[in-house]
């Protein structure tokens, strides 16, 4: 169920920080710390799996139900103007983490988001600002 | 549970032709006519709604369910090495047809696929036979 190795399941399990902004008995949502737009945020099972041709049906119902709750929540807690649900499957759909995630991508009137966005470091303290109103 | 204006209910109806590759109580994948990738299709709920913010739980379930087995067929049928399921909620996140659907978008060596893709008319023959595949 869980793998020593993975960047995922050490978040999971508490062993490497992230800022959580939802968790239920399946899934947990955390922010991306490389955010495409204000409040992205990605919903993992907690149980491991690899990627979308892996994932047990139960976790993927699980986390996908936890995506539009988060997707309802950006809208309206950070006012966002749509989202994006976005899963890459495999190192060639642009997947860096190899624990089956979903991003959840705000989307802005006047945003200039274009995929693959380039993964940089976001700022620590609009990170924290976005999660705190999300959980609000 | 239809909305008589809606493009991806007419198809579901099968008042508009579409090429379906698989269909079961409460979803439909067929083919994107403006296909990002070879064997880009779409998957929608029978049911009519709007968008993400929208969908019944059971219908978003579905249709993940559905992704991922379209996912496992592309992978099998057509050798993609990767896939992206994308899902647009909102004008601002591309969303251009207002009936909820998942981009299930194979990913091969060497393709450059970015997004937005500019949608264009594909060829009809190489849908067909991306069709003809994914069915055998």
């Amino acid at each position: 169920m869980s793998d020593p190795n993975c960047l995922f399941c050490k978040i999971a399990a508490g062993d490497i920080p992230s800022t959580r902004v939802y968790e239920d008995e399946r899934t947990i949502a955390f922010m991306d710390i490389n955010p495409g737009s204000r409040g992205h945020l990605l919903v993992i099972p907690r149980a491991h799996s690899k990627d979308l041709l892996a994932i047990e049906p139960e976790d993927l119902a699980a986390v996908t139900r936890t995506a539009q709750v988060m997707a309802r929540r950006v809208t309206e807690k950070l006012s966002a103007d749509g989202v994006n649900l976005i899963n890459s499957c495999g190192p060639l759909a642009w997947q860096t983490v190899f624990h089956f995630h979903m991003h959840v991508i705000p989307r802005y009137e006047g945003d200039t988001l274009r995929l693959p966005w380039q993964p940089a470091p976001g700022d620590r303290d609009e990170i924290a600002a976005a999660a705190r109103a999300l959980t609000a």
